[in-house]
């Protein structure tokens, strides 16, 4: 092939695609969402930030969006789905835990008194998580997450947990990516925990998942290079660990932050005080019927203070009850 | 556009892409590697995991290429480059700090002692870095930085140092990336520090950077939401750090990792230890005229124990002086 018919080649090919992508357009990208001001000020957003001769342009490099994941893109009542898998993982590993049946909070693990498990506060949720998300490598820890979310079902929805994720926000995702945008999940729960679906489910690659996590150890195991997990915290990625940790992993402030509850506030607040265009939005979960009502009072996703500032920022808030046609995926 | 014509543009578009491509494969990637069995087992190695119908196939998702920095991509003799910015910072603030004229290191940076420097060891090395490097934002810091690297020259090759790069690791890095692979720097240096030029210089975006780091706070600073770089290490990305900081930042493991000092000896042997098609490769400073000669006795990159373990674990060791046609790019 010459040189100029590769240049030929290259121009026709670029412009097949465009021509393609304008006959994409035709189609609606948020078809979940209901016409409105909400879905208005997703699609108005996006025109803005991508046009290339508007005062908002962004370019792709820059075109950065984050997204809290309990209850943002998927479903945290009535229990965070990680506090639910650690909670089976301790029943598992109790017999070989003697100890653990006399010994709190693994005592009401195992019972499923979850009151006094309420009670024994953050500090007992995190001895649970140690006891049950260490030692081993994280890929080893991968697969045990992925078998356990591959057999086990929500008692309300009779559905995997994979399949609690949120319609809208799935549509969302993949708007923004052929957009240009970049794609991370700022998590407070665990980063590795995360990684085990994002990819198929939201698909965000591992990389692009910033979580909370546990300290590792290096060290060559029976002639064996390996990375342990140990049970020692590492990294809380909620409030204002959200903003540390997107620093630490992406190295840029985002343009867009999603979230839906107070762990989110300070991802939004930065994410929105940056120069140029921003913006925030929070999935206000109203629809008890469809999925679950909670804001200010609920211990799991409380949205209170940020529910204010959301105003007072002009942060989008989603109905999820008036905003949204569907909630989960259909499933065949 | 009908449905059908849509995917025959879509289909037309990218046959003619791959036409471009196989045109484009008839030009040399790696035009500053001497031909030898050096470059040959760097081609070898990206033909075997592209190759759709080989045994040793990897998915894109899983091409994951990880890069030292010093002395792997740029010149770290006779001084590593952010600890010659770390003096002139040093100097540059001694007036706000009079304190500084008696204490040391300080006394010694500002004196340019390097005898009492080198003597304070990793610790007086630490605390001149924290001194230099914190109290403003990852933002504020790069332009710092930025500002420094533009208006700072090596002493000897009269070149600003993101002019000291090395041209067949720009092209080595550009040829994984043309062929799939995620190109990621992995370095002991300060994350932020490299993520000044790692994109104009390397082609690696910010994201795609990790490194040693210091603790970060979120405080709302006269209304303005900031992340403040605080004066304490929070992650020491070298030797055993750095499996644990790509366990971290990228949350797989590496099929091709590339450095040239035994403190990426942990890194090499994580990567290269795991199932299918692994590669390892060591850039040996043996080119005392065009650049510098070192090795075992160097207490800046010293490359021992990982030359010893090169032949062990069939890593490739790069001859600078006879496999380097040309060491850095041509300047205009």
């Amino acid at each position: 092939m010459t040189n100029r018919f590769f240049r030929a080649a290259v121009a026709f090919a670029a412009m097949a695609l465009v021509s393609a992508a304008s006959a994409a357009d035709n189609a609606d990208p948020l078809p979940s969402w209901n016409d409105g001001p909400t879905k208005q000020a997703v699609e108005s957003f996006v025109q803005k930030v991508t046009d290339k001769d508007g005062p908002d342009f962004v370019p792709p490099a820059d075109r950065i969006a984050v997204f809290d994941n309990d209850g943002t893109l998927w479903v945290e009542q009535p229990a965070y789905v990680q506090l639910i898998f650690a909670l089976d993982r301790v029943k598992e590993l109790a017999p070989e835990h003697p100890e653990w049946k006399e010994k709190q909070p693994f005592k009401a693990a195992i019972e499923g008194d979850m009151k006094t498990l309420a009670a024994s506060g953050e500090k007992g949720i995190a001895e649970l998580i140690m006891a049950s998300h260490a030692g081993m490598t994280p890929s080893a820890f991968q697969k045990i997450v992925g078998d356990w979310l591959a057999a086990t079902k929500d008692k309300r929805f009779q559905r995997k947990y994979t399949e609690l994720v949120y319609q809208p926000m799935l549509e969302l995702l993949a708007y923004l990516r052929d957009n240009g945008f970049t794609t991370y999940i700022v998590s407070g729960g665990g980063i590795e925990f995360v990684r085990n679906f994002s990819e198929p489910v939201y698909g965000i690659p591992p990389a692009q998942v910033v979580g909370s996590s546990i300290k590792t150890k290096y060290e060559v195991v029976d002639g064996e290079p390996t990375v342990m997990r140990l049970p020692e915290m590492n990294f809380v990625d909620d409030k204002t660990g959200k903003p540390i940790g997107i620093t630490q992993h992406i190295g840029q402030r985002p343009i867009a932050a999603f979230g839906n509850s107070d762990g989110d506030f300070e991802m939004l607040e930065w994410t929105t005080a940056g120069d140029g265009a921003r913006f925030g939005l929070i999935v206000h979960h109203t629809d008890a019927e469809r999925e679950y009502a909670y804001d200010r009072d609920s211990h799991v996703g409380r949205l209170d203070k940020a529910l204010d500032a959301a105003v007072e920022n002009g942060w989008i808030v989603v109905d999820m009850k008036d905003d949204w046609k569907q909630i989960f995926p259909s499933v065949d």
